[in-house]
C-alpha cells in the first residue's frame, strides 16, 4: 500500500505533513509513504523528528498551489505542483492513494483531470465523517459537485454505502437523502427526481428522506445531498456547535459559582467537546476516482494528517475502489451508463 | 389594527389560540383580535380564562385543515376552513393581518391564493428570527418557494431588510446571501446569478456571501437563501443545538461530581438554553402578501401565540406592507416587473 502525501498543502506545511507521515509510518510499518514536495525542506523537518523511517521516501517537486489561485488554471499551469504530482502518481500506478491539506477546489480538479474518475462514475463527491448524538455518520457531497443530475446522487449513495462499511464498520448502513421534509413527495426538483431512483437502487438500505433537524441525532449511517446544500448542512452543523460551545464557555466564566461548577463538569464535557470538534475528524474523502483521495483541513496538525492516512489505509485494506465498481455494475445498464 | 387568528391550527387547539389571544388582548388593548373557528369550543375555552375581553370577537367557521392533507386540494375544497376564512378576511379588508399554527403547506397556498400577493412581488417567502452567538438575525426563505429565480431572491432580500428594521429594530441591516463559499464567484447557478443582482439592488446594505459556518456567530442581520437550502440551514441549526444540549445534559448527569457542577452552572446556562430554544422564537412570517401573516409552530402554547401576535402588531405599527411596496418600487422598472 503506497500512499502519496502532498507535503506542501497545509497552512503550516511542511511540519504537519512530515511529522504526521513519520508517526503513521511507525504505527503501520506495512505502509509505504511518499512525501511529495520540496526535498530540502522535507529533509530539514524530518531531521527534527529523528529522520525518515525506512518506509517513508521523498518525491521532489518545485511548485505549490496556494488556496487563492483559480483551481482549473492553477492545476493546468503548475505541472510540478506537489498536489498535481501526487495525483499523477496515483494515475500512473506509482501510488495507490493520496492525501493533501491543500485547496479543495484544486483537489477536485486534480482528482478529476489528474487521477481520473473510475469507469462508470459520472462525477466525484466529497464525503466526510460527521458526529451525531449517537454514532458518527458518513455524509456526502460536501461540495465537489454543484447542480448535479439525480443519477449522480444515486452513485453518491452507492459510494457512501461502501465507505460507511469500510470506514465506519457498519454492516447494513441506513442510507438517507437530505431533504426539506421527510415525506416521499417533499423536495425540490432534484430531490423529488432522486427519491424514486434511490428506492430502485440495488444493494443499499434506503430509508427515505431526512431533515436537517433529525440528522444531528444520528438517524442514518449515510446521508446524501448535492454539493451546495451538503456544504450548507455540514458547515451549519459545525458553526452551530462552535457558536454554542463558545457561548457555554462564556456563561461558565460569568460568575465565581459557575466557574467552580465548570471545574467540576470539565471531565464530563471534555469527550463531548472533542466529539463535536470538526478538526478532530481528520478530513474529507474524494470519492469516485481511480484511487482513494483524502483532503485534510488546511489547519491540520500532525495528528490530523496521521488520521487522514488512517482513512486511506482503511479504504485500501477494504478495497473500496473495487467495491464501488461492483456496486455500480450491480445496477445494470441504466441511463447513467450511457449518459456521457 | 384588526388581527384574525385561526383558532383551530395548533396541535392542542383551541386552548393555546384562545388563551394566547386573551393574553395579547389584555397586553395591547388597542388591538382588535378575531378568533376564527368553532364558536362553541372557543366560547367554552374562553370561559375557563374568565371570558373574552371586549377587544376579542369570534368569527364562526365549520371546517379545519389537518397537517396530513394535500395543501392545494385542502384549501380549494374546504372553503369554510378556519385558516381559509382567516386569509379571506385579510383579502376582503375585514382584518389587517392573520395568524395560524396550522400546516405550513396549506398556509403558503392560503397566502398566495387567498390573501393574495402584493403588487410587484413575484413569490412569497417564509422568514423567521434565528438566534446567534451575538444578536438574533432575520432569515428567509425557510421553505415557501422552492427552485426560485434569482430576481425572486432579490425581492426576498428587500423584504428581509424591511422586517429586520421593523421586528429587530436594526438601523442599516447587513444583508447577506447564504452560499457555499464567501468569495463572490462561489456558488451554484442560482447564487452566482443572484450575487450581482444583490450588489445592484437599491436601498440595502449587501455585505456579500456568508457560509453556514459563520451565520451562527451573528455576522449578518438578514440572511437570504432559496427555500430548499434555507430549510436545510434553519433545521440543521435547530437540530444541532438540540442534539448538543441533549448530549451536554447526559454528560452532566454522568457522575456525582458533574451533577454538583451542573447545579452550580444552572443559573448561567439557563438564559443560553432559552436563547437557542427554537420554540421560544414564536414562529415564522409569510412575506410578500397584502397583509402580514404569522405561522406559529404546531406545538405552540399560549405564550407562543401571544409572541406571534406581537410580531404582527410590530409589523402593522411599522407599516411593513407599505415599506415593502416602496422598496420594490425604488428598484425601478426591472425585468421582475414584467416577468409574469
Amino acid at each position: 500500500m503506497r500512499i502519496a502525501i502532498d507535503a506542501m498543502g497545509s497552512d503550516k506545511a511542511v511540519q504537519p505533513e512530515v511529522a504526521g507521515a513519520i508517526a503513521a509510518a511507525k504505527l503501520w510499518p506495512h505502509l509505504s509513504l511518499i512525501l511529495v514536495g520540496d526535498e530540502a525542506r522535507i529533509q530539514a523537518e524530518a531531521a527534527k523528528e529523528g529522520g525518515l523511517p525506512q518506509n517513508v521516501s521523498i518525491r521532489h517537486s518545485t511548485q505549490v498551489i496556494t488556496p487563492d489561485e483559480e483551481p482549473v488554471r492553477a492545476v493546468r499551469t503548475k505541472k510540478d505542483a506537489s498536489m498535481v504530482v501526487a495525483g499523477k502518481m496515483v494515475k500512473d500506478g506509482d501510488a495507490d492513494a493520496f492525501l493533501t491539506a491543500g485547496s479543495t477546489g484544486a483537489l477536485v480538479v486534480v482528482g478529476t483531470l489528474g487521477v481520473g474518475r473510475m469507469k462508470g462514475i459520472e462525477r466525484p463527491a466529497l464525503g466526510t465523517v460527521m458526529p451525531s448524538a449517537k454514532d458518527p455518520f458518513f455524509f456526502l457531497d460536501i461540495g465537489a459537485t454543484i447542480d448535479p443530475r439525480p443519477e449522480w446522487l444515486v452513485q453518491f449513495a452507492l459510494m457512501g454505502d461502501v465507505y460507511a462499511k469500510a470506514i465506519l464498520g457498519r454492516k447494513n448502513p441506513k442510507v438517507a437523502l437530505l431533504n426539506n421534509g421527510a415525506e416521499a413527495e417533499k423536495g425540490n426538483a432534484l430531490t423529488k427526481a432522486t427519491y424514486p431512483l434511490l428506492q430502485e437502487a440495488k444493494g443499499i438500505n434506503f430509508i427515505g428522506n431526512v431533515e436537517g433537524r433529525d440528522v444531528p441525532f444520528g438517524v442514518a449511517d449515510v446521508v446524501v445531498a448535492e454539493g451546495f446544500s451538503g456544504n450548507i448542512f455540514t458547515k451549519t452543523m459545525e458553526g452551530t456547535a462552535m457558536a454554542l460551545m463558545k457561548q457555554i464557555k462564556g456563561a461558565l466564566m460569568s460568575s465565581l459559582v459557575s466557574k467552580i461548577g465548570a471545574l467540576l463538569i470539565k471531565g464530563g464535557l471534555k469527550p463531548l467537546v472533542k466529539k463535536f470538534d470538526y478538526t478532530e475528524i481528520g478530513g474529507a474523502l474524494l470519492l469516485g476516482l481511480k484511487g482513494p483521495v483524502v483532503k485534510c483541513h488546511g489547519s491540520s496538525d500532525a495528528k490530523a494528517i496521521t488520521s487522514g492516512i488512517r482513512f486511506l489505509k482503511q479504504a485500501l485494506e477494504q478495497n473500496v475502489v473495487e467495491q464501488i465498481r461492483a456496486a455500480i455494475e450491480a445496477q445494470g445498464p441504466g441511463p447513467e451508463g450511457v449518459a456521457e
